[in-house]
């Protein structure tokens, strides 16, 4: 193993409770968890819409934006100006790091080369690594790749990049179905849990399965498997 | 100003000091300092290559290696086998860093967006930057735009990337034509002096032009002037 690669919503960064947290800050009168819930679920729909040609190549920004125009009618938000729903839309750029996440990363940081590989476009990530601290020796996105996950091209990517084998990448994730396209590529994965990842009145299963390489409480305990 | 965008061979690493050392160490009984230039100056002929689309689109690791095997002909290096030589042709991945760019990128990193933007492939500049500590924000290479500098599409990408005009990027490097280029795209400009990046037997004119916005000695002096 040479190379970590983490996906980072809600992996490494906790999404559900930083929106939650700056939505409460602005009073809208909604339920913040549920608003926070109902932008992410259109992530996956919204990137569909790309990888089968229906729309163009488009940053994850612009899908969010896309996304929260339509959850701000959806839960009858108004009196938002343009400035300030720009600024709520670059609330992915501020998300907040679980508590593991900066300690864990900087021991893993000293034995292995780590990256991220999210959807989320360069921009973002960078702006979110320098707000959280994340200490990434480099950030991998679907923007280098021009593909989203769970396209082979990303995972592949990585081992390209760093010139190793599939089997040298170890793919980092809260989420099977992207250890599970990371498999099919050759990559070793490890499942971190996240149960709050939705926030707490909506735990999710985070049992262990047999088919990851690795399967971890957090980073920091991540760390202690990896002799970090 | 919001961004800080670095080239980083001669700018911020000392290519030509760290080759020398290398090759002095593998005792090959040629010229280090003048072999260590002739593989430099390949460089942009076989950019231009790939740019005119003579050659595909290239990585410069590879592009290095083609370099490399004619200079260790035209040198009459023999006796280096595979592994021997495809070790030396990473040597780019080792690259040392000028004295005062760490402490220098850290300054400005705790104030600006700080990210490379150089014609080294992203596997390159994260080992690099593994390998001397340099605390980029983000990496930022002619592979994330399938552009080598000092296509127009470089330069305008940092700026799109983060989402700001043109003149919010300044573009620092030791190198005018580098700099020439950014200008013309919008970018602000900051040349900075590296009269030994060619080694101390062929010391280059490091006068100020009137054109940068700003010019500095190294990378401290650039913080000192940035306020950082």
């Amino acid at each position: 193993m040479r190379v970590l690669a983490f996906d980072v919503f809600g992996t490494v960064v906790d999404w559900h409770g930083s929106i939650v947290r700056e939505l409460d800050a602005m009073g809208l009168g909604v339920s913040a968890a549920e608003f926070a819930r109902a932008w992410r679920a259109g992530y996956k729909p919204a990137m569909q819409r790309v990888m089968s040609g229906e729309l163009g190549w488009t940053l994850l920004d612009d899908l969010h934006r896309m996304i929260l125009d339509d959850v701000l009618r959806r839960f009858a938000v108004r009196g938002l100006d343009e400035s300030r729903i720009r600024h709520l839309n670059r609330v992915w750029h501020r998300l907040d790091p679980w508590p593991d996440s900066v300690s864990g990363l900087a021991r893993l940081k000293a034995r292995f080369m780590i990256c991220s590989l999210s959807n989320g476009n360069i921009g973002l990530l960078a702006g979110m690594a320098k707000h959280a601290g994340l200490p990434w020796d480099c950030i991998l996105s679907a923007e280098v790749f021009r593909a989203y996950k769970p396209d082979p091209s990303t995972y592949l990517g990585v081992a390209r990049i760093f010139d190793v084998a599939p089997a040298d990448v170890l793919m980092v994730a809260a989420h099977h179905d992207d250890l599970a396209a990371a498999r099919d590529c050759g990559l070793q994965t490890a499942y971190i849990e996240r149960p709050l990842e939705f926030g707490p009145d909506q735990p999710k299963d985070v049992s262990p399965r047999a088919e990851n390489t690795l399967h971890a409480q957090n980073l920091e305990e991540l760390a202690d498997m990896l002799g970090c």
